[in-house]
């Protein structure tokens, strides 16, 4: 069958992208991917290997997780008010939100820039998306949002809280404003709680329409795919009809029901990346010809006031060392890459051919 | 926020469904979810705890899956001019099949009675859903098929190859009838082709618009969801592209790389269930008062002529055996259990208790 004949079939907004090019790993520093630097340590490794030993991956995965979930609601603090979905990453989560809330007459919002998740998924599950830009310092606008919510009345709006390149929390009255605003619903992408320490949480159960998403990745977990959807049932018992009945397999219940056995390492951890955090940002702001931004996420966004970032991105690149180039992604981003807060020495390294790179 | 508030923004198809329910495990004879009886044993289940020992989960998994694609394709005998998908299950495949080629205007077709999953995805995505009944003895009813392929040009068109529940293979000649007829994908879903050993996989490249799918569940890994899509790369390639990027995690990946260097291992427990499946026919077909269909599965379609398939269910339950009803299914499958292949001693141990039921 023709290439022609084949495209004809496929929806524009699919037929015109690119795959996801999902970075693959290089033996070197990899700062581009929000990883944490830490893995578990041979103790923990060799009990995490006993607690699998038992489990009879000839059997289908609980299709409800109880375990696990129970686990998660104790470690999060989760009202049993609220109701509980686990996903395939959170990926997996925004997909079945946008299936269900959202189609080509019913947007999908958010504001710009941010995770790019949320246009490529709403593109794909055959949604219109809207964006409203964020303002010069990557707060929200919030008439601009309003109007868009007034005009469009989408299915939901997503808010990457702290935002993902920015590194900063939107103004949480501004949030709340919107959700008053909103028929639809309000989900606050808590991806980086781990180390901005601040969430919507105890807010869903007042607002109504508001729901939190989490993910065990940027903990230290990115390998194992588990994200999870905390909000009100009226929702979240919607959403769940279109989950996958097996969508979380046994070695990643039995694998996060572990970890959460652990989660104090991944705290002191946690807490040794928000320190090297507050170093490195000092360290690079002493550099000359770069604006370093604020963040509470493990990551920073870095503007480069004159040089090239692929040629800067490159000569990290000849020196093993990954960050993520953002000049082309948004209007907002150009002259910007993303880095990854790895471990001290890892970052040592990269500011030591960063400097090199710019000089 | 008001339930009815809630249920305005909910498409009827989703609103009006139960979230699937995925059978929880009892603690006695699982004959309801093919699963294969045979779990590693204790050699292999230790080898396998030691490839996982040096995997990093605090890193995000290859989004490419090289290595286990690569293994894959050595195994299946996939053909290099073809292309090979990896799913989260083959479920996340379906969906991804769906979304790529199905919507509101353009519908998901298959026959029925089949694996529920084509109708439930279809819905979620929001694609229309069409299907074609059976014939009597469950093969497809040509002419019709033919007439709805004219009249709704469908985005794809799937066939459980054996069929599920009913444990046989569509005529060939048919199937490369519709793919003839077909301006959008023919997909033959060979989840048991372990057990009927019949693939199309030989004629995907002359074909040009078929794809073949296939699951690692059956086999003996169901707990492990990895499911894998076999086609031509003008298909594939816009298929590939709605996958969330990171879909398979690092365990999967790992583990179904593990699964493959014992592939000899599966294939005897393939042998001795494909054996114990003529074995158990033939004692099933010695009670009186059920027809038993014939199979190339792993699993039977049985039919009872005078008993109320609730309380033969039931009475099973009690004895700690599940199977699963299929009496609301279908109309075609009125009076119909599905009964998997377990091992000689749980199938005797099912021909007692349901021979007790019946009497």
């Amino acid at each position: 069958m023709s290439e022609n004949k084949v495209h004809q079939r496929i929806r524009s907004e699919i037929l015109n992208r690119s795959a996801y090019a999902a970075p693959s790993a290089v033996h070197g520093i990899k700062l581009d991917a929000m990883e944490s630097p830490y893995g578990w340590p041979l103790a923990i490794q060799e009990k995490w290997l006993l607690a699998l030993k038992d489990i009879h991956l000839n059997r289908y995965p609980s299709g409800t997780a109880d375990d696990l979930r129970s686990d998660i609601r104790q470690w999060a603090g989760i009202d049993n008010s609220l109701d509980l979905i686990l996903g395939n990453g959170s990926d997996e989560l925004i997909q079945m939100i946008a299936m269900t809330l959202c189609d080509r007459d019913r947007p999908l919002l958010s504001t710009e820039p941010t995770f790019s998740m949320y246009r490529i998924i709403s593109e794909s599950v055959g949604s219109q998306y809207l964006d409203v830009p964020l303002t010069e310092d990557f707060d929200i606008d919030l008439n601009a949002l309003l109007l868009a919510i007034e005009r469009h009345d989408p299915g939901c709006i997503f808010f990457a809280y702290p935002n993902n390149p920015s590194g900063n929390l939107f103004d949480a009255k501004k949030i709340r404003a919107v959700a008053e605003a909103m028929n639809g619903l309000v989900i606050i992408d808590e991806a980086y709680f781990s180390y901005s320490r601040e969430t919507f949480m105890p807010y869903i159960g007042t607002v109504g329409n508001l729901a939190v998403l989490r993910t065990f990745s940027k903990l230290g977990l990115a390998g194992l795919r588990l994200g999870f959807l905390v909000g009100p049932e009226s929702w979240l018992r919607e959403i769940d009809k279109v989950r996958l009945p097996y969508n979380i397999s046994t070695l990643t219940q039995a694998t996060g029901k572990f970890a959460l056995s652990y989660s104090e390492w991944f705290d002191a951890r946690v807490q040794a990346i928000c320190s090297e955090r507050e170093r490195f940002g000092e360290e690079m702001r002493r550099l000359p010809q770069l604006v370093v931004y604020p963040s509470v996420a493990n990551f920073f966004l870095i503007r480069f006031e004159a040089s090239d970032t692929g040629v800067v991105v490159d000569k990290l690149l000849e020196d093993n060392i990954m960050i993520k180039n953002l000049d082309d992604q948004h209007e907002k981003l150009r002259g910007c890459v993303r880095v990854t807060v790895g471990t001290p020495d890892e970052n040592d390294q990269f500011i030591q051919v960063l400097h090199k790179a710019l000089g």
